[in-house]
C-alpha cells in the first residue's frame, strides 16, 4: 500500500482504477459528495500522518495495483537506472501530458509509490502502467524502433521519429547503460546552441523535449 | 556576495567574468594549475561552511556582477513571478542549453544567488545575463513579438515564432499577471495528448519544450 496527500491527488485516484483503504481527513466536508467513506482526524494527528511539511487537508492509503502487462504497440517510455526521485515523478507526470501510456523502469530504480515520486507525479500516476522490468527481455520483445537519448546522438530536429517505437533515458550520472545501449536502433540528441561547457541537460528535461519531439511528429507529419 | 560549491562550479565561475573573493578547500590538489589563491580547510570546517548535505571538496566566495544592459535584439526570457528556487535553477540552465543569454525576472522572485537556485543551475549562471526588473517597462521596450505561456494559449505546432522575440513563462499557480498578459503579441501552449484531467506542465517543463520549439524554428525554417 501507499500514501497518497491532498484532496486533488485523492480524488484522483478515488476516481481511477486504485483500491483506497482509508480515507483520512481535517476537512469531511472537502469527500461531501464522493461516495467514499472517511475517517476524521485532528490537525496534529494528521501532522504525525503526513510526510509533507504543510499536511494538506486529505490523506489516503491506496493499495499499490498490479501493473497490467507491458503493451509495446505504441510508443513507450523506458528509463535504464533513473535515481532521482523527483526525476522519475516529474517524468510520469510528462507520460501522461503526452498520452504515454506505458512507463517501464529497469529494477535497481527507485520505487515510484516511494512518497517524493509520488507527490511529484500530482496523481498522473493513475494514468500510467508502470512496470519494474528487466529491460533487455521487454527490449527483445520490441519490434518497433529503439532510440536511446545521448549527449552525441543524432540531432531529433533531423531525425525522421516513427508513429511507434521506445524512448530509453539514461541514469543522471552514467546514462545508458551499456548492455541496453547495444540493443539500440538510434541514438538521438538534442542540438546545444550554448556554449560547449554547459553541464548536459537534466533527464527529465530531455524526457519533456524528446516527447515534444515525438507528438509533434506524429501531429505535423 | 554568494557562495558557490564544488570544483565544478567554482572552476566555471573562475573561468567567467565572476571575480571571487575567497577559495577554501580540503583538497587543494584539485586546484594545482589555476592561478587562484586558496585557503586549505579541514573537512570539518568545510561541513561547517558549506548548505550542502554532503559538501563537495571545494567552496568559493564570489562578487555578484552587476547584470549587463538588457540586450533585446534576440529571444528573451520574461520569468513573471516564478517562485520556486528549482524552477528558476533549471530555467537558467536550460537558458544556457539554448544558448538565450537574456533572462528577466520580476522583482518579487527569488533572487537568483540564493544557494538553492544556484546550486540548480550548475554554473550555467555565469553564462546568462539576469536583470530582475519592472516587467512592463522592459516589455514595452521590446520591437519583437512577445509570447506568453498558456494552457488555453494556440498549439505552439502550428505556430510560427519568429528569429527574436520575448518568452514569458507566468507562476507556478496563477500563471502569467493581467498586467503583462495585456501586453502580450501572443498566447501560446502546449498541446495535450493524455487526458484532460492531467495538471498542466511545471513551468520549468513548458520551458524546456517552448525554447526547444524555438531553436527548431530558427535550425529548421
Amino acid at each position: 500500500m501507499f500514501v497518497a496527500e491532498g484532496i486533488k491527488t485523492v480524488e484522483e485516484l478515488l476516481g481511477s482504477h486504485f483500491r483506497s483503504e482509508s480515507i483520512y481527513t481535517t476537512h469531511p466536508e472537502l469527500l461531501e459528495g464522493s461516495a467514499v467513506e472517511w475517517n476524521q482526524i485532528t490537525p496534529s494527528e494528521l501532522r504525525r500522518m503526513s510526510s509533507l511539511k504543510s499536511p494538506n487537508r486529505v490523506l489516503g492509503v491506496f493499495h499499490i495495483p498490479p501493473p497490467a502487462r507491458i503493451d509495446l504497440t505504441n510508443w513507450v517510455v523506458v528509463l535504464d537506472g533513473v535515481k532521482d526521485p523527483g526525476n522519475l515523478g516529474t517524468i510520469i507526470r510528462l507520460c501522461d501530458w503526452f498520452g504515454i501510456t506505458q512507463l517501464v523502469c529497469s529494477r535497481d530504480m527507485v520505487d515510484c509509490y516511494n512518497a517524493k515520486v509520488f507527490q511529484a507525479t500530482m496523481g498522473s500516476i493513475a494514468r500510467v502502467n508502470i512496470n519494474y522490468a528487466e529491460l533487455l527481455r521487454v527490449l527483445k520483445e520490441s519490434t518497433h524502433g529503439i532510440f536511446g537519448a545521448f549527449m552525441e546522438g543524432q540531432n531529433v530536429y533531423e531525425e525522421p521519429l516513427p508513429e511507434a517505437g521506445i524512448l530509453v533515458m539514461g541514469n543522471e550520472a552514467i546514462g545508458v547503460s551499456k548492455e541496453v545501449e547495444a540493443l539500440l536502433t538510434k541514438k538521438i540528441g538534442i542540438p546545444q546552441f550554448g556554449a560547449k561547457t554547459t553541464e548536459s541537460l537534466n533527464v527529465a528535461m530531455a524526457t519533456a523535449i524528446l516527447l515534444n519531439e515525438i507528438r509533434r511528429t506524429s501531429e505535423t507529419g
